[in-house]
């Protein structure tokens, strides 16, 4: 079931480091006239717009951990560790323009694995117009480990923080939820299916392909930075979901330092993520709830703005912001109220659990 | 030998990732006023002098290949990698104020481990005047690896690349050179020696503090930095050495399409790093050419600027830039020249080599 191509094997060593870097990064062109230095200095050199700051943000994937190269093709990965890198930059209301790639690759890796996790990282740059500014490549005993540092830059007034969430704001949603985490469920059905019978063809059914995609391929919202810059809206706070729903509204309103009322009616659930969250018994709302690397935008805009932001297709209110700190709550489909709580994929969850 | 002090093991699960972060994190002071969100949104947000434009570079670092827990104490191995992600700054001629940790650990490691790791991060942030700003903390199956992000900024008259070096420019460097992988070598022995036999004292003697010092917990040159910048002194060109002398200048030369020539008797090397050498049937010169990590600077400057700067006696002149482009020669004491050859550390070179 392994995905990657059986090409030829050039082993990492016959380049060594400064040649492979050359030679991985020589295709990209570049795209901002803010970037005055990129790969090949001590450090990038860039200059963004008149009374635009910096924000920066990082990110590490680790192989066994974040991705299963079994059934992950590589480039998939190289987009998809950009993507969740760049969300970031948006979670702030701020325009994405450069990346950082650092990779500890272990000697089972050759030239050419690296050249598809390249095409990834670049199809991902051309696609959200990102400079690829500088890395560090180094060897590790076993496995593939990926750390992405992306950098944009906002007029400071523009810029949203998970902390500005008022009373009566209405939380707003992104796209569909839980789609990712049921597309990552077949992939290891699919995989437990290959190890239990190397000759089984993989069930790979075309009305799941929205549901692999979102797991393997996702998309950022640059299209809402874009509408909300377009317009003029400054969210009121603003925050990305890649730890699921429950986790992110928890954590925007414990910096905001206010209650949050969603309805379940209101949250966003693909129908094919519905089909398939019944056929592994799960309840759909909770993959929505907790399933996690969504890379939707989660914010909260002040009422008057509700007009405008209602007209965008993309954009779901979920929900409101309340004054009762600390009370985090989902009002079902029953009327009744259940509290939320932060079930995200958990890095350090206990291995028994 | 191991140094690690036998304390007690909090499994990281017992926190989770956000609560381990906050545990961290908690004691770091905010030096910068341009330090308007750090650790806590999706991205740190600054704001960097009128004028000054940011640079930022990446790192990344291995357990069992940029360094062994056996020896090095996890609070040395915190400041280390502060040092070496910053020393990219300096290098640019620009000021180091940001940086952000990202950390895969294994379950192998305590909370414990990491507070210690964490107080050689805070003591090289306070001693160099840096915010920490972000990161992120996952899991690996076994080992450690850290990347690190350093962020700072300039005004970009005052920027050095590694292109701008001229013919006549005087070459400089800072401090003394092959200390660092010596201290290694030493390290290495003692390693040997206690797995032979572990009840073995491990024999650190006195005058080799300095070369154990060197690698185990290194500085960089702000004082390097402040001098040049104090006395409105820019270097043409500049680099810095973490991968030995030999392979920085021909980056240098590479970059700015010249030639280098230095002389043998001007390469600075600490008597101690004479005397262990010596010990190891190594050539001091060899070492302080190729022997890598010293984290110190190499530049270049106009022939105007020599009377400043020779009166830094923690910088020698070491050569001089040609026209010769693509010719980079060492005049020995006996008056012979031979090529400069890179044979730095290289993070992919040839296990059987």
């Amino acid at each position: 079931m392994s995905q990657q191509p059986r090409v030829s094997f050039t082993p990492i060593s016959q380049l060594g480091e400064f040649k492979l870097i050359e030679h991985l990064t020589a295709a990209f062109p570049t795209l901002h006239p803010s970037s005055l230095k990129l790969v090949g200095d001590d450090c990038a050199h860039m200059a963004f717009g008149p009374g635009h700051h910096p924000v920066v943000s990082t990110d590490m994937f680790v192989q066994g951990v974040h991705f299963d190269l079994d059934y992950f093709p590589l480039q998939h990965l190289g987009h998809k560790v950009v993507v969740a890198a760049i969300s970031d930059v948006f979670a702030m209301n701020a325009r994405p323009s450069h990346i950082l790639v650092s990779l500890a690759i272990s000697s089972h890796f050759s030239v050419e694995m690296l050249e598809l996790f390249y095409e990834g990282i670049a199809s991902a740059c051309s696609e959200y117009q990102i400079d690829l500014a500088g890395g560090d490549t180094t060897t590790i005993q076993r496995g593939f480990v990926i750390n992405v540092t992306a950098m944009g830059s906002a007029d400071p007034n523009q810029m949203a923080y998970r902390s500005g969430a008022k009373e009566n704001d209405l939380i707003c949603v992104t796209g569909d939820l839980g789609a990712a985490y049921l597309g990552l469920q077949l992939l290891e059905r699919e995989k437990k299916v290959f190890r239990a019978n190397p000759h089984a063809q993989p069930e790979l059914r075309e009305e799941n392909h929205y549901l692999y995609q979102r797991f393997l391929r996702p998309d950022c919202r640059d299209d809402v930075w874009k509408f909300l810059s377009d317009r003029q809206i400054k969210p009121t706070s603003m925050i990305d979901i890649s730890d699921g729903l429950s986790s992110e509204l928890i954590h925007l309103g414990q910096q905001s330092k206010v209650g949050i009322r969603i309805y379940e009616d209101k949250v966003p659930i693909h129908p094919a993520a519905v089909e398939v969250a019944k056929e592994f018994h799960l309840e759909p709302l909770t993959c929505a709830l907790n399933g996690g690397e969504d890379y939707e935008l989660l914010f909260t805009i002040a009422q008057a703005d509700y007009p405008t932001v209602a007209a965008n297709r993309d954009v779901s209110v979920i929900g409101h912001v309340t004054a009762a700190a600390g009370r985090y709550e989902l009002v079902s489909n029953g009327g009744n109220t259940y509290p939320l709580v932060a079930q995200g994929w958990q890095a350090f969850r206990n291995e028994e659990t």
